[in-house]
């Protein structure tokens, strides 16, 4: 163990930090988590969660662009963003009714402001890279803990992709030893987590499925003229009905039929994916709810589809947990269980999991390994050559 | 401590990693350390340099502006510059006939790219801050070590400039009990520690002096018409006579009379400095010769002048020693020999200091401290508000 520990033998308390690519705000997770590793457990003691104000926002977007971002402006915000994450600890510590003595390690994620997971091939400086901002000595010095962070960069350097982490905190927090388990996670993208029963760190298998509410927030946000920015509940989707035809065309894309590993994002399913989309939609004549209906038939379809191809032909699934924004949409939820009659569908909070504080949860996971010495990226999921013990230290 | 020692009660061997301002290459002090902290001592066991090569310089100077800089091009240097310095490391382990089981730690200055000490006053969001890169996890997963590195964000955390770090050397490396000691870097900028005898930590005074080499090198360069970049041993110096009301001129810069703390660079004694005192010496007719002695004149003028207004008055002074480029400058030498009868004039070599290793020596202290758990920073030189630990610390 790198620190000392509190108490000898007892679990450790760490608050986790996370700041995702959406550039929303800062979520945080106080997390008492016994021993490490695979064989930790975590037990959510409070979450908190804070907005971004818009100018801000835009800060954080032009830094994470080439136009106007320079090495200043990464500068000044990396230090600056130290100091909202510092504050965001003390919050979530007093919110939480705790004191900062109750509290052992902070572990952050940063700001990703930067990814290149492959080297431009015509710079022979270019190099795979991961930029993550937010000082860790300023959250250390600011908060008076120990403070873990800055993790990707470790799991580049011995070869990965410095992503995704989740299915390291989907095995840790999810595995089961009887049930084979998938975690699908809806965001923008879907990505899921498939863990065998009893899964080992080498059994796992993450991918990301297609589109996860991109498409269908970004059709709903078109016909709603801007009023809307999601179908909340997914009430508008269940007043249409898919239209087949136009589904199977969208389901012949490419990206469905390249098996795993593999990921995407905007280029492939964003704005001009919908506008397609929308134009098709329209000259077959259907009504906005089918319209709304067939999108999120295609979220449902792309998930079912790669499971029957990429899973489960390799694993044996009982049970499908929905998690992220999707896991709200109770028509996307119903059309996934008609699709896999096979497999029990659930969210992460019909198991007890708060989760929006996943994320935080797992960063605490990570931080908390760190400070045991222990391994604690996964290989299988990021393509590393080996396991080994990311992130870095800055003390009080 | 917070990693365990390779053997208890062993001294801890450390490569100390330097890469300076001036772009121009690496440096790596491979140095034997006891104990830690002021009462630390350290053996250099060996010195490797290496240039960088005019290409990549380059590359750094424009991540060093606003320009030609992006969150991209930060994100992607960050790890080909820990690629170069975990090669570095390796490289000098083996130049020094040891194996990596012999070394217990690399401490890494990285390269400084932005240093902001005070925000800017429009914009809410800047912060006080400083960069350097050069990932420390990539060096610990290329050398099989543990690496600290990232020292100044700590210092300026807890309310300091995050710089000098130079003093905090020199403190621990040349006080002497009986006998008051003045370190003279004398490098671009001339900058100077007084060290009482038997000093403590706070009674450390160091400020610039005002210039070092910056205008003799400038003067050379344009009298040599780009064929010399320095004065070498000051031998063209050495054959011309300071012109006394030119000096007294120089002298009577505002600079001069600031008390300290005082710090100075390009801003006032670059280019348009040099050329308007090139200009002043052409109209007065001076010769080739008596300009470059006049030029050192003046850096030997600035120094002594410094030291009779604001350190002689609070500290005495047995000893002054000469460090940095310029203490290869016999004519420099000699001419702060005869502005100060009071003391001994020598250089750090005198001493047995391989005096290009010093900076990397002082990494290798600092990073040994953060292992230590024991503060690093030296308030009394760079005004934070605290001793601290400073330092990021990731593992193999």
């Amino acid at each position: 163990m790198i620190l000392a520990p509190r108490k000898q033998g007892e679990p450790t308390v760490v608050v986790g930090l996370m700041s995702g690519t959406s550039l929303d705000g800062i979520d945080a997770a106080i997390v008492r988590i016994h021993g490490s590793g695979l064989t930790a457990s975590a037990e959510l003691l409070h979450y908190y969660s804070r907005s971004y104000e818009p100018e801000f926002r835009r800060r954080l977007q032009e830094l994470c662009g080439t136009e106007h971002s320079s090495s200043a402006a990464v500068c000044s915000m990396n230090a600056y963003l130290g100091y909202r994450f510092g504050e965001a600890v003390l919050e979530a510590i007093a919110d939480a009714g705790m004191r900062i003595e109750d509290v052992d390690l902070v572990s952050s994620h940063g700001q990703t402001i930067w990814h290149l997971p492959v080297a431009e091939p015509d710079d022979p400086y270019s190099t795979p890279s991961t930029l993550q901002i937010g000082d860790i000595s300023v959250i250390a010095k600011l908060t008076g803990l120990p403070v873990v962070g800055d993790f990707r960069p470790a799991d580049m350097a011995v070869g990965g992709q410095g992503a995704p982490f989740a299915p390291y905190g989907d095995l840790i927090l999810f595995r089961h030893h009887e049930r084979g388990r998938l975690l699908q996670n809806v965001g923008g993208i879907g990505n899921c987590t498939a863990l065998p029963a009893g899964a080992g760190p080498s059994e796992v298998l993450a991918f990301d499925t297609g589109p996860g509410n991109m498409v269908i927030d970004a059709v709903v946000h078109a016909l709603s003229e801007g009023r809307l920015s999601y179908d909340e509940g997914g009430k508008w989707a269940a007043q249409g009905k898919p239209d087949q035809a136009l589904l199977d065309e969208m389901m012949s894309h490419a990206y469905f039929r390249t098996p795993p590993p593999k990921s995407t994002g905007r280029e492939l399913f964003g704005q001009p994916y919908a506008a397609s989309f929308l134009k098709a939609a329209s000259a077959r004549g259907l009504s906005d709810e089918d319209i709304v209906a067939t999108a999120t038939a295609f979220t449902a379809a792309s998930i079912a589809d790669s499971y029957e191809r990429y899973v489960f032909p390799r694993v044996a699934i009982a049970e499908v947990i929905v998690t992220g924004g999707g896991a709200h949409n109770r028509t996307l939820l119903h059309m996934l269980s008609e699709r896999l009659p096979g497999q029990k569908v659930m969210t992460s909070a019909e198991l007890g999991w708060n989760d929006d504080a996943k994320e935080a949860v797992i960063f605490a996971l990570l931080g908390n390994d760190f400070v045991h010495g222990v391994p604690n990226n996964l290989p299988a999921a990021t393509g590393a050559l080996r396991p080994t013990v990311m992130g870095k230290l800055a003390l009080p």
